[in-house]
């Protein structure tokens, strides 16, 4: 009998074209501004703690629920255990909380332009995504909460503006919506606010955590979902068994044992920000305020292509998209002092 | 507006019971051979490059593809790139077929019993599970290719027996079919034949490997899925962007380059199931002839919880299963010569 296998592919995975990831380049070293990355590198604890479990118990499986980060960071961000899930990555929260809550035909809706993994994730679990465009000014839609969706995605702050809607702003959305409110916080801790609050007050708001940006953990794959206990109930049954090694767990207990560090580094790079965003401003650009690692410039009606491109051959990478609404900006993460100096140089060159 | 958040889960998730993974207890060292670990510890050449790996360069994100253990897996393995698919730990990988093949109603076909996660991942897509009963020998039941299934899973070894089918009875199913023919060879390292072949006729057939096994790399989330290259392209599209973490994946290419280390523990293993195989009858135990690093030993119609129990109680952990089909057995993973020496000494006791 002959088969074609690929006629038993479900038809909404046919025509996705699937995400494509930022470039993360093997062969050479770039002063890499694409991904949003720590300049810094993680705290010596993570490192020591890192070499101490490296042996044989790397055989055993991994703690399922991971209850030990979870107590750790319950105590640190005055949950408890149970409002807390651990993901391999925040990327896989995403993708347990579309296959929780979304069905054929449910809606989900999210201001855009905004993370376009969301797109693909509602595309596989054939839900309608409902994308409301944010003003110019990238201040929140406030239909956002008319839209009947099951579920709300929320950068917080945005990406890949890095702006921070004002929490009452925030809130107003919660108390609107008759779905899930989900707040990906993936950059707050360079903001100086964060929605946390709000889960206290509100059993439908989840808040994703990240430990790649401002704890330098991009490598390990490490995510927290905040969420009332009936949810995460829920959550668990949809996360494969052991879904984070067991050396990501320690390296992220060992993170949030040396909070300090984290702080240290998010201060270097918010200095550092102010510094990017007024040099930016100078060399002609509108730059967005950023509460995040990164910065958001454009030059309004002029395509960025030639400035990303010449910037890949100084061999410093920045991300460009070349979608309608983003082709005439470059998101630039925020470096060392000395990595933006030199990308200040590069661009300077290329555009005079 | 008040939000009743449950009523929001899909009513697939909602009415689930999600899987239970077997015990990892983390209070104290228990003689493990409840989850088929392996007893000795993965190569030196591992814990080496993985102490070489921990440093700054966790800060950035893994290579998504895994290109480099791709390429060093398609040598080891007799494929190319293209047809090799690295996931965070095969359970990944079953959750990503799923995704990719199974709509609402369409039928999943699998010998029961077997690995109970098949169940849940069917019901998360609301899918049609098409349980098809071994015989009391575990020999394959052959009706399992005339289901007008869109997939088809096959542990081999199967799980929880240990039992091997032909290699012709496998081939027939997949010539049989008109869907896809999945081949969990988790345990394969552990056989004497592989379905490897397969592949190379068939451009439905898929093989899943794992780390955890015969590489002693449990605790790192390591699988590999071998299947077509348009296959694997339609897979990608449902895999999260960076799935498998920078450290995981310098492990897997170590254990790759010392293939003779996983060689060497698998004949101790094999050496001590034919011990415990043995000793087991002895004990007046059915013991299915297994090829994989566990056996199931049954004693008919008489049911194994006070045994599981008292050997906890003893510290030794095994696997007990209540389900009707199963209440009479214990799997048990082979560990070191020393660990079922223990193991028999405590069973003698109990059942005199």
């Amino acid at each position: 009998m002959t088969v074609r296998p690929l006629d038993l592919v479900r038809a909404a995975i046919r025509r996705m074209q699937g995400y494509v990831p930022g470039e993360q380049p093997q062969d050479k070293r770039y002063i890499k501004l694409n991904s949003n990355e720590n300049p810094y590198p993680p705290s010596p604890r993570v490192t020591a703690a890192l070499r101490r479990a490296i042996g044989d118990d790397l055989r055993l499986y991994p703690d399922p629920l991971a209850d030990r980060l979870r107590d750790q960071a319950a105590a640190v961000y005055g949950l408890t255990r149970e409002q807390i899930l651990v993901g391999n990555g925040s990327d896989e929260l995403l993708t347990m909380l579309m296959r929780t809550f979304v069905g054929a035909g449910d809606r989900v809706a999210y201001p855009v332009p905004t993370y376009s993994l969301y797109d693909a994730l509602v595309a596989m679990q054939e839900g309608e995504a409902v994308r409301i465009p944010f003003p110019a000014d990238f201040s929140l839609p406030p239909q956002l909460a008319d839209t009947d969706a099951k579920l709300i995605f929320l950068c917080h702050p945005h990406a890949p503006s890095g702006t921070l809607p004002p929490l009452s702003t925030v809130e107003t959305i919660a108390q609107r919506t008759r779905g899930i409110l989900v707040i990906d916080e993936a950059y707050i801790d360079f903001a100086h606010e964060t929605a946390l609050p709000l889960l206290h007050k509100y059993p439908h708001v989840i808040l994703l955590r990240s430990f790649s940006k401002s704890f330098s953990l991009a490598g390990l794959r490490i995510g927290l979902a905040f969420a009332h206990p009936s949810l995460i109930q829920e959550l668990l049954k949809v996360k494969d068994s052991y879904n984070v090694n067991r050396l990501s767990l320690i390296a992220a207990s060992a993170a949030l044992e040396d909070y300090a560090w984290m702080r240290r580094n998010v201060d270097k790079i918010r200095a550092t920000r102010g510094r990017l965003t007024q040099a930016l401003r100078e060399l002609g650009y509108f730059v967005y305020d950023s509460q995040a690692n990164f910065v958001l410039a454009r030059k309004q009606g002029i395509n960025q292509q030639p400035i990303y491109r010449g910037l890949k051959e100084r061999g410093i990478l920045v991300r460009y998209f070349s979608s309608p609404e983003l082709y005439d900006c470059l998101r630039i993460t925020v470096g060392t002092d000395e990595q933006i100096d030199q990308l200040l140089a590069s661009l300077k060159q290329l555009i005079s």
